[in-house]
């Protein structure tokens, strides 16, 4: 039978996308800022006449927009559709050994599904206690190694002393940097791809650059591993960004003041919204993020998490063992966050009094 | 080391696509009209702000137009960012076996490359001396069968009771048919996804609806294998398509009108253009796509090639055994082939007169 041949695998499950508009959406750590004006300027300017014609395989556009913001050659850039993408390649192309590659057991729950669908082999190592990443680890022999920092969902950063330290000891391993969340308040490991040959660091324009829809993710090392990466992605599609990704991304990593401000306002508001989930008796691991992992002292995640959504708040809720009492809590603009605050406070205060 | 886990392909050399303006570009089967005035439109009615949301991951919007368009249901269609995507994701999903899968020597070069990308073992089939295919040849033990109908880059199509006779004869194989140029001439096996579950029918935007830039491709089949395909997509990137494709891929496909006008141009002038390249002394296999597979019958096909691209025209030229005599010129506007009669006569003439 032809089913005997398909392979058969358990994907990820994205964030709902709701299509009600009446909803607090922050189950998805998009940026509550639209992208940089000149994006809908060249929206506007686009000449749909030209697609009729295949975009320029090379993303020239893209990748001389993120080479000028960056100050990096093009030839250490790799541009793919969203970070997911780029992540999918990289595995594709630098974890082939026998060895199980390593990351941690609490972290993008992505990883272990690209591994699934490629066979590879993988172990998830325990973070912490308190979530954070024991660099010692990872001194152990393997095919590879993943790495977000900041990690999601837990929000928490690592020092750059420590990424710096796991690629130094695994010169046989491609070691992925996964900063998604890096503007938010990390250090960003693309100064050390001079350094190391075997590290990759991948980045998105999907939180800090406010572009989630249009699907474009980074990744940054030395030429020779770019170089093996682009011959994956062209054994795959010749042309995996379209058009308007390319001219508008160009406009979204061109505008720096635009970000800067951005993320500046994100910041200030999770460390308001820090401030106020304290006060209402819920805990977390510092974010360096543009979300916060929070669970309550005495109330139940569930019964939050469907309260919330009663008040059309809409949050992100996993299940793993260690995950499956914490709720992740994308930053959005000030007066979401106030009205999340509220509809908490409210959640807690009658659950404390029916106790 | 860990370069000994890299995974090492030969990628897929696509046509050029050169950023002076001035040139005839034939090079790579894009429609010389652009795409249905609707795309215009929406793009100018695009909301921007909108952007900083990832798109649906269920591709609503596109997949619920060509539902309409094509009178097909919804949990039969499976969309990606180009045929080249939606290719390699069927690959990836059903050809998983010891056994080989099978496709012609002379066909859509990216087959060799997915087969090899993926580690799949692989046959190539040589097609009869004028480029037909023989059914009888895949009516043998094999791991999946790929068949470009009509096929390129010859340009020839098979009628479709050979087509329907090679998906009845492999139950046991998941059997794709790629029509990237069906609606300029051959018999969409569509109609037979209903009969035979074993069967994947593959289209593009691209050509016929003047999407290149956008990355819009299609896969149709019951809704068994649709649902294998979207596990492994969604196993690989949740949000392949980005916004401006699910918005502008809808649009493109819902206007019937449009489509039936600019496919029955370009089908005009490809019939104009294989009478003039008959007089000039071409032989060709007879067209029913986009583009012409021409050999002269005295003149050195990379002599052609080169003296087009000193008038500024571009066309594509194969290197392998079969093809290398073989120019591929793509059907442009009435005005651009004029153009290209004049360039090839004046070539040929002056070449005969030299010898």
């Amino acid at each position: 039978m032809w089913e005997s041949n398909v392979r058969r695998v358990t994907p990820y499950t994205p964030g709902e996308q709701p299509k009600t508009s009446n909803l607090i959406k922050l189950n998805t750590n998009e940026n509550p800022y639209p992208p940089a004006p000149g994006v809908l300027k060249a929206l506007k300017d686009m000449d749909y006449t030209s697609f009729r014609k295949y975009p320029d395989p090379t993303c020239d556009l893209l990748v001389s927009a993120v080479s000028d913001t960056y100050g990096i050659a093009k030839d250490r850039i790799f541009t793919g559709v969203g970070s997911d993408d780029v992540l999918a390649m990289a595995f594709l192309t630098f974890f082939n050994g026998e060895r199980e590659i390593l990351f941690p057991d609490v972290t993008y729950s992505f990883y272990d599904v690209w591994a699934e669908l490629f066979r590879i082999p993988y172990r998830q190592v325990p973070l912490k206690e308190d979530f954070s990443i024991d660099p010692e680890d990872y001194k152990v022999p393997n095919g590879g190694l993943v790495i977000a920092n900041p990690n999601a969902p837990t929000g928490l950063k690592q020092p750059l002393s420590a990424i710096e330290d796991i690629v130094r000891a695994n010169p046989a391993s491609v070691v992925i940097v996964d900063e998604a969340y890096v503007d938010f308040g990390a250090e960003s490991a693309i100064p050390l791809i001079d350094k190391y040959e075997n590290l990759l660091v991948v980045q998105t324009f999907s939180k800090s650059r406010s572009m989630a829809g249009m699907r474009v993710g980074l990744a940054f090392g030395q030429p020779k591993l770019i170089k093996y990466m682009l011959d994956v992605k062209y054994s795959f599609n010749s042309y995996t960004m379209n058009m308007p990704a390319l001219i508008l991304g160009a406009e979204a990593v061109r505008d720096t003041q635009y970000f800067e401000e951005t993320v500046a306002k994100v910041v200030a508001t999770r460390e308001w919204t820090k401030k106020e989930l304290c006060k209402l008796g819920f805990e977390f691991a510092d974010s360096s993020t543009n979300f916060i992992f929070a669970k309550h002292k005495t109330v139940e995640r569930d019964y939050i998490f469907s309260e919330l959504r009663k008040r059309n708040i809409l949050v992100r809720a996993f299940n793993a063992p260690r995950t499956k009492d914490w709720l992740r809590i994308s930053i959005g603009t000030d007066e979401e966050m106030r009205a999340v605050i509220a509809a908490l406070e409210e959640i807690i205060k009658s659950e404390n009094n029916s106790v």
